[in-house]
């Protein structure tokens, strides 16, 4: 899965901002690759960069449209299948994260064939992988765990990218949801990967690299989540990560959808160390990335002070306050070990 | 997925035994439901039931011809699609476990609608499920587990639900692979199932029942096989089993189709009960197979009695000497817990 750039970012006729939390994120992550928004009449969100029609995206050199929006209740609306069309027509791919299938839409599999384009349904994935190997390959990898799923792995994973590309290194964020793919512009969705492929979907995502070079791999659900913890599992035994860094949120009680009770931060770090040893005896934590919105900035900081002292690791909400104490642990522990 | 019985089991020219193992686990453990055998010219397999025809077939009263062979080199060749189209138009279903979909087998799904009949690609689901609740329901269960994949697991759940009904014990086998689904008439192949609904795939493969009912699920995989542990923990958390049965082969010394060692039958309790708890506080081993082809009587004996006195447990070849020691220690265990 492999999507073109720069991007005309689809926000239809959204009601509101959080409709366009896809939308967002691109932008927040990958600003020089946002040419502009395509907002119908009525639209609520805006993401603040250029209004553009889908002329203008083409003529700005626009390769792709992201539709950037969640769907309310399932249903695609038949006046955004009219944009699609007309977005292929103009000689712009198409992709979305959605639930609904693009190819699935009327008229736009025949759109995209008469047009030459390719249509990018992301939650998808027809592609055939091995069965995980469980051989080493070289390269470094970090993986984002969670005490649940919706703690903020994506945007731990993207912040620690980011700092790292600015202080020189070798990285890359490998995505593994449909916003990272979207952000990326690589990836796999790996919950909608047939189960038995599941790490080796992971070994194809990270695979070999240099020796120095990091992989930052957006993490899945959590190994204590009843519902996925599967995912979760095979996620970890196929990215084989050196690192990971354990995301959580302070205030939540039960797990996401289910009546589990969330696992403490140290479970997490036992349990991640335990399982992911199995593929990579080194594996080790190099953080803790707390997911801090709910609190304020006195109570944030001195739960991140409690936290770090209690762990012996750096702690940090890399949203709110930079990525950069995880960043010098990792440089910290791997540049004593060498690269391997 | 049901599949109406009985059958007729087709061997194709399959050139020996082994190639037709599939249709010799279904007439070891459901007889019953084995009408006849359609063997063409050049077959070198026999599993012992009468010779029949198509029209044969038919007339004796078969509902459903199973594909009971593999196929060499994962070709389909062309004269097993003319006995296909014959049993559809004679008024059978058809199902098969291999990787190629009879759908997809040129003028098969025309020939099928055309006579109402049903096709079973088993490896495939189309089927819908829910994501995992993690919610306990009623009724008991039992998942056997591994120290590896092909130890067992699948004939061990069988000689349990044989020993167990010979008991007036109210239970059914849930089958979770190919094979299992053609024996039971009935499973979900798990590992074909996406990522996401492996637990809930595995929650509705052995729903809510009568307190006193057992359903003795087929394991998959082994939470140390670097390949497939996703699925088996997915199975795991979905299964909630209340027992389960450790299957180990004694001479292995590699995971199947990897190079990682076999991890020792207390490595697999104990990762077991500590997994398993997320979904079940009460799971509990309650014996050990042995798969003890390799060695010799007095050997196999030997070796299954050092186990029972170094782990407190019954342990058994089910298939060579019973399963009863196995279903002693269930009704010793939980009848003395009372029904939950």
């Amino acid at each position: 899965m492999e999507i073109k750039q720069p991007y005309l970012l689809f926000l239809g006729d959204a009601p509101d901002q959080l409709a366009a939390k896809t939308a967002f994120g691109i932008k927040d992550w990958r600003p020089e690759w946002c040419l502009g928004q395509l907002r119908l009449e009525g639209c609520g969100a805006d993401i603040g960069i250029t209004d553009m029609t889908i002329e203008e995206g083409v003529k700005a050199g626009a390769k792709t449209m992201v539709v950037g929006i969640v769907n309310a209740g399932g249903k695609f609306p038949d006046h955004w299948v009219v944009s699609i069309i007309e977005a292929l027509e103009a000689g712009l791919d198409v992709a979305t994260g959605l639930h609904i299938r693009l190819r699935d839409l009327p008229g736009v599999t025949e759109a995209a064939k008469a047009n030459g384009r390719q249509l990018h349904d992301i939650r998808y994935s027809d592609q055939k992988f091995a069965t995980g190997s469980g051989l080493k390959r070289a390269g470094l990898r970090l993986l984002t765990v969670g005490t649940d799923c919706s703690v903020g792995k994506k945007y731990t994973s993207l912040a620690l990218e980011k700092e790292m590309r600015s202080r020189h290194i070798n990285v890359d964020f490998r995505a593994t949801g449909q916003t990272g793919i979207l952000i990326s512009g690589r990836g796999i969705s790996i919950d909608a990967v047939i189960s038995d492929f599941i790490a080796g979907a992971a070994e194809w995502i990270a695979p070999e690299n240099d020796a120095d070079h990091w992989d930052i791999i957006e993490g899945q659900g959590s190994l204590f989540h009843p519902s996925f913890a599967g995912v979760t599992l095979g996620l970890l035994h196929g990215s084989q990560p050196d690192a990971f860094v354990v995301c959580h949120e302070p205030t939540r009680t039960t797990m996401r959808n289910v009546k589990h009770p969330i696992p403490s931060i140290e479970q997490v770090i036992e349990r991640t160390i335990l399982e992911g040893s199995l593929t990579n005896p080194n594996i080790r934590c190099v953080g803790i990335s707390v997911f801090s919105a709910a609190l304020e900035d006195e109570k944030a900081r001195a739960y991140m002070s409690e936290l770090s002292a209690r762990h012996a690791l750096p702690v940090t909400d890399p949203v709110r306050y930079g990525a950069g104490p995880i960043v010098d642990e990792i440089q910290r522990v791997f540049s004593q070990q060498g690269n391997r």
